[in-house]
């Protein structure tokens, strides 16, 4: 449709009609035995009459369902609008990837647009045409369970992924390519920083801090074309973000110029009311319309009083135009005037979900997410000859595709055991199971190990221990198996430690009891493969993290781009009392961000750096160069950092801001120089007063394989006052 | 002097001379060895001629030694300007009282307000002047070391302790009670809320929340005539407060209207240098001086560099002459200009310091500051007749004063042991220290206790572990006593724990195995006389704290007053996933605010509303009467709470929030009827746009011993709209 049948198709609408387009559903209203009398639309004051306005349905997939219900749909609705069809596809649809906090350790854009395309696609010929993804929501505390959903703790490489994932899934054209669905930006704003890390919880930042650090990823999702965003579940500066106005009216519309759909999370609109700033749900879908909410999501607040609310003059039946229309405009450009069946195609459904290739996709993907942590005395890679005892607790041997994997089947993915076997035979394989929690790890039990080579055991969290809902005041290791690594250790054979988790975990308890620990996340369909070829080095460990790694929940929030404080603790320090600091714990992160090892080595040169006046602008710029080479023995894979810290600003400063990174692979002995150009836009940051800019000074340059082990380079840059 | 004098004597100086004024020294500077040569003078760049100039010194008493100071000082001075002579007097000069963090669990703003005179006293007669306190930081977090100095969690009564601070300290008139000193309210602001706990961190707080929640404490202070205000160490908005010139300049000066002397916090104005917002002492004290600091502790940024600004037309001289005149109008408020030496007096000194009024007084305000957590099948009070078990950590014996007790000398403090003596004699006590903490108990060491009757466990915190400079990540007790306390229970004795410690601690490990939990604080001087006398019902405990004790260091920042969420966790869905909650813990604290044990019962009858609409106003009032009733057999005293929550609010507002208390005595039966009017001020609260108003509608009314056992009242309320 051109812009003048869509401005015509609305003008022809009835306000039922219309409010129906700002309604969304679940699938479960779309099932045959749901009613007006009985279940979800009984529940929700739905008639058949209003069913036929509705605009949009969720959770539910498959061609041929989709397309029975569209086609029904079509038949009952007057003006013959589509319904849009929106899921939880996160990472995968059903060929599961790794989780976004697995992925984002890859440290490559490129990985996640493929991964966002391929579960595009899938979901695409399923008959979805909106991912409620990507979430880009910085986070800083791991007792958070829905850091897995996240890229992490750093708003450069957030905005990158925000962008890579709204390549991925949007595709070129959207009207066009049957392939790609639609990206929904979430959680607008702040909702990766919930007050002692509890689900749901306040947000309590300053507007400046909001803006620096959490708002940028969203921007740049936006700015790539994102054609949905969804409001977040928290109050931010005291106001519910779905009823916050200047969020979602001065932020993201005016200033971000974001002109597609803004969609409530589940529920949140009627959750004003628990919130307390709505006294019922009538109040609360007014505060949700005029914050610019256009499409509601499952709580009838629109449904049942937006006309009431236009009727008493409360609210102007123009607000509920512009809702319309972009939600019109949303399914035009998604091609549903011309095809309301759109990609939904039962014979491609079945060759294109779940194929070989994209199974070999998640692999890879696994392989380049995971992150060696430790490997003392080069104990992996295993070597094919030797015995291994393989344990994994109770019931977990198929639980690696994590929270979010709505399509994923446990039973179609690959556990640990059956990736050994594609390297060594059953022969070799001790598989055990951590026994009871609650009883004694009997003697007999360790004595079944009495002459393998290598334990490799399996720890971490089981899926329902992070993702929604799943916020823990304890992030170490259950304590099974804590007392089970323990209890290993006294065999004296090496042991591996195959991490399976959705958050940065504690575990200062089990460090000095492993010999290599692999972080594995949770790495999806592939999982078993990916984590075999990586212990038998068929792939070398190259994944670095991006989420600090904290020695004790005492330590939380802990990040790497943290502000200095007056009195900074040092190396040089050590002994004073009265600096920033604990009694009990060192400052820093167990594991620091940018941190992962390879089974070869990289050697820096020192850095080269460059500084030029841009002729046009009379600004410096610069040049920063630095030789990498591959000192081991195998081929490997680096991710090369730069770091930059204002040492004087008009406000503190972080203490180091990543800027940018090269990942770069290397033969034995091969060299290459990496090289990266940094301009004024690198340096700018927000004032007190809002204003973004930056003053001539003194800027760290640093670079290394780690936001820890950095060579400083400190340079003067001269930038001019802004007007 | 009148103010004509005092504005002839500013004419008269030099910038030298003004200078010196705005700076302040450490005792140090003023000992007999130091010269220009070696030393602080020479350290900080102070020739003679300057040190004539000097406005102040800290951390330095005696009333022979400061006379001796002042005249000297005054021999060298060309204009006879004396100095002002400052200390942390915090909780008690030399008679130490309890830590800040129990004195506030006496919930008596009187009781707060003798310690500070008694403090004064003793402080005035030993030559000092201006105290550096009270600290109203509110705090939520018991990570931080510094809560011990802090009167808790809510800021209703931190603006009551606030102003009992500064009238015990100030008296009536300065100038001519030589008893009285004057206060310094300090942290402004929000040094409180550093992020994770760490000591001196970035703070990151809404606007919105600054002012509902951090500011009213200071402003109260403020309000009641506090002469000093100190900067805190903390950014605030990425800005450090010591350079915060909104936060000085606008809040401070122009909003609160204060008038007194702002001074910098010890070594802050340098410390702007790490903090990144300024390149040198020069630029930082131009910094400090623009934000309204008029005097600078310590990093002589003021001392070398303010005249150099101003030669160079980077300050006007006015802001010098406003800081002097500042410091000069203090110095003229203590009558200094008229006696130099103003209460200083060895003889009084003696006769005064730590005297058995002192004493006695320490001692009941001990007795109202413990809280009683747990007194399982009422083992408390215990009975002279029973042999005793009394077990204290190596050498802690008179670690019984906590952090900031200057002048406290443990020698002269009570031990636990010598308070027992007071009740029963030595063959009665079998007295342990906790043994060597990596050693075992040993079976022997236990087979001495095989005849008491009960054990005393003293456990907690040394002085070392909280105060500043003292953050934990962990607040449990230390792990020897945690396995002390399991061993002790092998006994199948009963265990009374009496806790000193200066944060809220996880108890979780010990809450089942010990019977009783005193919380004693860090006790004072008077430490064992008190917890004797509760011990054995001497004194019925009467103490509620005023900040919760988590569950798990997981949990916090943990506080009453928490804003409600979406989907709040209630008696009713504890099954569900997908709410404000943790996964393995409960989001209650283990005690909460408000709490404390009686050796007593009190019952509550049900509350009496009654509403009246102001003749004047035309808007609400309340009046809430209860009836309580001693139901036990001993005479105890109550503290009657009473909460209220705004059940719908333009911004989202905290699920209770305490407006009133009361402390009642009553003999066994006896009853009472405890009365609370509120008026709209005490519903008014910030709006998004900072705006302070309320809105007619539902609020609860809560009454109840605690925070967490209310009965629940709910009203309309009107009011009419702000202008």
């Amino acid at each position: 449709m051109n812009s003048n049948q869509l401005k015509q198709l609305l003008s022809n609408m009835t306000i039922e009609e219309k409010i129906g387009q700002m309604v969304q559903l679940a699938g479960e209203f779309y099932k045959e035995e749901d009613s007006e009398n009985t279940g979800p639309m009984h529940e929700m004051n739905l008639s058949a009459g209003k069913m036929a306005t509705i605009g949009s349905v969720l959770g539910i997939s498959g061609a041929q369902t989709l397309i029975a219900i569209q086609k029904e749909h079509l038949a009952k609705s007057r003006l013959g609008i589509p319904l849009l069809f929106m899921a939880d596809v996160i990472h995968g649809y059903r060929t599961i990837f790794p989780i976004s906090l697995g992925m984002a350790c890859a440290w490559d854009p490129n990985l996640i647009e493929e991964s966002a395309a391929i579960a595009a696609k899938e979901a695409a010929v399923s008959g979805l045409h909106v991912t409620f993804a990507p979430m880009v929501d910085l986070v800083r505390d791991a007792r958070w369970g829905r850091v897995m959903e996240s890229t992490g703790e750093d708003p450069y490489l957030n905005q990158l992924y925000a962008r890579a994932f709204v390549k991925g899934y949007q595709g070129k054209n959207l009207a066009t390519d049957k392939f790609s669905i639609a990206a929904c930006i979430k959680h607008f704003a702040g909702y990766g920083a919930p007050v002692a890390g509890r689900e749901y919880n306040t947000v309590e930042l300053s507007e400046r801090t909001l803006r620096d650090m959490y708002l940028p990823a969203y921007q740049a999702g936006i700015d790539e074309g994102s054609k949905l965003v969804m409001t977040a579940f928290n109050s931010l500066d005291g106001v519910p973000a779905t009823a916050n106005k200047r969020l979602m009216r001065d932020i993201l519309r005016k200033e971000f110029g974001f002109e597609g759909v803004l969609i409530s999370d589940w529920a949140a609109v009627g959750e004003m009311i628990p919130h307390g700033i709505a006294e019922n749900l009538k109040e609360a879908g007014k505060l949700a319309i005029e914050a610019g909410v256009d499409i509601e999501m499952m709580t009838g607040a629109y449904l049942n009083y937006l006309n009431e609310l236009i009727d008493e003059g409360e609210i102007a039946e123009t607000l509920i135009d512009e809702a319309v229309w972009r939600v019109l405009t949303l399914k035009n450009d998604l091609g549903l005037f011309e095809d309301p069946y759109r990609g939904a195609n039962s014979a491609e459904e079945k060759a294109i979900v779940f194929s070989q290739e994209h199974r070999e996709k998640a692999r890879g993907m696994a392989e380049e997410s995971m992150v060696l942590l430790k490997n003392k005395e080069q104990i992996l890679p295993l070597s094919i000859h030797q015995k291994v005892a393989l344990i994994v607790p109770e019931g977990q041997a198929k639980d690696v595709l994590g929270a979010w994997s709505w399509k994923g089947q446990q039973n179609e993915s690959v556990s640990l055991y059956e990736g050994l076997l594609q390297h060594i035979p059953k022969e070799s394989i001790v598989l055990k199971t951590i026994a009871d929690a609650q009883k004694e790890i009997k003697a007999d039990w360790l004595a079944d190990l009495a002459d393998v080579d290598i334990i490799v055991a399996v720890v971490g969290e089981s899926s329902y221990m992070s993702g929604e809902g799943a916020s823990r005041s304890n992030i170490k290791l259950p304590s099974e198996q804590i007392q089970l690594i323990k209890k290993l250790r006294t065999l004296d054979k090496p042991i591996v430690a195959t991490l399976f988790n959705g958050r940065p975990l504690d575990l200062t308890d089990i460090i000095q009891d492993v010999d290599s620990i692999l972080e594995a996340w949770f790495p999806g369909t592939e999982a078993g493969s990916a984590v075999a070829n990586l212990l038998y080095g068929k792939k070398n460990p190259s994944g670095k993290l991006t989420m600090s790694f904290p020695r004790a929940v005492g330590q939380v929030p802990l990040y790497y781009n943290q502000d200095n404080t007056g009195r900074p603790l040092t190396a040089l320090n050590q002994e004073d009392k009265f600096l920033s600091r604990y009694l009990d714990v060192d400052n820093s992160p167990l594991f620091p961000f940018g941190y992962g090892l390879s089974y070869t080595y990289f050697k820096y040169s020192p850095m080269e750096v460059t500084l030029t006046r841009s002729p046009k602008s009379q600004e410096d710029e610069v040049r920063i160069e630095v030789m990498i080479t591959n000192s081991g023995k195998l081929a490997g894979t680096e991710v090369v950092q730069l770091y930059i810290r204002d040492k004087v600003g008009k406000v503190v400063r972080p203490i180091k801001e990543l800027k940018r990174f090269k990942k770069v692979s290397l033969e034995p002995s091969e060299s290459t120089i990496v090289a990266f150009n940094l301009n004024k836009l690198d340096f700018e940051y927000t004032h007190q007063d809002l204003s973004v800019s930056v003053e001539s000074g003194e800027f760290d340059l640093m670079i290394g394989p780690n936001s820890e082990e950095l060579e400083i380079n400190t340079v003067y840059l001269t930038f001019k006052k802004s007007e």
